[in-house]
């Protein structure tokens, strides 16, 4: 079977004869032959060249044999046709220049057709698609419309989401209208980039896992919900992703997404129990990467071990690759997950 | 019943007439009357001077009404008698000058007795008891081993975790060491507090959150289990806390306390149907107070209901005061619980 199969099939559900695998910024620093490229390019220049964004997508399934690639993009790429300024301060986060604080600022946002203001990014999947050419299936992203709105709001990355949440409290009616309103943008752009030839797809609400269950109840999952069905029509397999979920997990599952995508923070066999009906993806923690191979191999067996019996595991970390990885460490836990899991752990 | 009564009564489990309430970081930036006193001091000077430490910790005792007060100190304190060298930035936080990074400087650490290093505390204590003149009982607390493993080993505060996750994974020996020392430190210096006056305890864990289950059962339960059986020599109630500690509760409450305080990423229904023979402490979000009252009260009186009718309950944030916080709004909340909780919600 090719990796295309068995990734795929894990997402549908379907029996297969080894745990497929990927990481969460598999293409990134952690890797010379990116830095390479990002001696030359900003992230943003990357992004925008296809030729570029396919190079570094098809760096780390040289590197690591994992089961997938994945677009290489930013999920603030949305905010440029909305206006909103976005740049990267070195080695710093994302900067928003004109952030969202009011409902005026709200109502002033663009209608964006994702296949015109983003379709760079279209262009690079189909550039992606061709140099893969079948090795291993492409999964296309976006942010979801919570973690979009936090940094809309916030103006950039932030520890506590003083700033988001208290437009949500007090805002209630913008709030809303903000988050359909990127709601509808990502499913559509999701959708399209389906279209253009994306096999899978995720959904990142990276940090969602800072809501109370009844808030992320109320503020959120609608939201989602309209992203994710969207994003269905794309007709391919959907990942449902966040952070410090494990409270939110069955009402992320009701939101959508085939695959729910969980972190260290629970067990994957507690979290899966919680999940019927649909496959899981997780949940190594990044930062046992940085730790002896032994530490990692036990993290890894016991992660096969929890999922052993059930069909729908897509091996990843809890997050994406730490800087200081070791790319061998992630190549020997490629080769950890196929062999134990073809041997039954 | 005085309020001494309500809250060491919750502490303890026994029936109250009403649900004491008191707020994390309820002494601080949030108030015009703490400023004025940090326009003169430093937060070290304040913790050192008795006479200051008791002003700021009585000032919230006044303006709000809550049912304890919580000594006016930092987690950090201890890491000045351990040689680490503390500062605090302005505007930022903590800076520790001389980081752990390695089994030689967990070798180096000196055995520190709580009522020497940390005498000024005590004194401390002693000096807000005679203030507080019994109108509301006090609280002590301390850092828990993890918590402030973190600090020490990152030399300040963090988002990620890399650092101490490297150190944990790949100096095992070292890092249980560590995390020995300081359990037996705090543990005794918790104690040392009770000996001094306080009427109650709190072991802050407020980033444990950041690991899995499986690694804060093998890596710090025992520790916290050292720390909080020392502390309990005090014969004074502990409550023992944490942030995004959704997946840890039982452990927590395995390795002791009376109370378990839970943040607001779990329903209090939720969590306390998996802490039997515990009271709970909790649980609303920080950043409810930033939006308008009537927000607020859907909050306070959701998780006052999902309290109803078990005794043990003590209300507070999930974490402490934002500095963005109106007073008002906290004084509101006081009289909310108080109001609400006695009429049966």
């Amino acid at each position: 079977m090719s990796a295309e199969g068995a990734f795929l099939k894990a997402c549908r559900g379907q029996a297969v004869p080894y745990t497929p695998v990927w990481f969460m910024r598999q293409a990134g620093r952690y890797l010379a032959e990116y830095r390479a490229i990002r001696a030359k390019a900003s992230l943003l220049e990357i992004c925008r060249r296809s030729d570029l964004a396919a190079e570094v997508t098809l760096q780390p399934v040289a590197r690591l044999g994992v089961d997938a690639a994945i677009l290489f993009a930013d999920i603030l790429l949305p905010f440029e046709p909305l206006g909103l300024g976005l740049s990267f301060a070195k080695g710093e986060g994302p900067v928003i220049a004109r952030p969202v604080r009011s409902p005026t600022d709200v109502a002033r946002l663009p209608e964006v057709d994702p296949s015109d203001g983003l379709g760079y990014v279209l262009d690079a999947v189909r550039t992606i698609r061709k140099a893969l050419d079948g090795r291993v299936p492409l999964i296309g992203f976006a942010g979801a419309p919570f973690t979009l709105a936090s940094y809309a709001i916030e103006g950039g990355g932030t520890r506590d989401f003083v700033t988001t949440k208290r437009f949500m409290y007090s805002e209630p009616d913008a709030w809303h209208t903000l988050l359909d309103r990127l709601a509808t943008l990502v499913g559509r752009y999701l959708a399209a980039q389906a279209g253009a030839g994306a096999q899978a797809l995720q959904l990142f609400d990276s940090w969602v896992g800072c809501l109370s269950p009844d808030d992320y109840r109320e503020y959120v999952q609608p939201h989602s919900a309209t992203a994710l069905s969207l994003a269905a029509e794309g007709g391919v397999p959907v990942i449902h992703f966040g952070t410090g979920t494990s409270m939110l997990l069955e009402f992320m599952a009701q939101a959508g997404g085939d695959v729910i995508g969980v972190d260290w923070r629970i067990s994957l066999d507690v979290a899966w129990s919680r999940l019927p009906g649909h496959g899981i993806q997780g949940n190594l923690d990044p930062a046992a990467l940085l730790g002896p191979v032994p530490t990692l191999e036990a993290k890894v067996r016991d992660i096969l071990r929890r999922a052993a019996g059930r069909s729908g595991h897509v091996f990843n970390l809890g997050h994406g690759v730490l800087q200081q990885t070791d790319p061998e460490h992630l190549r020997a836990v490629v080769d950890m997950v196929h062999e134990w899991s073809a041997a039954g752990v």
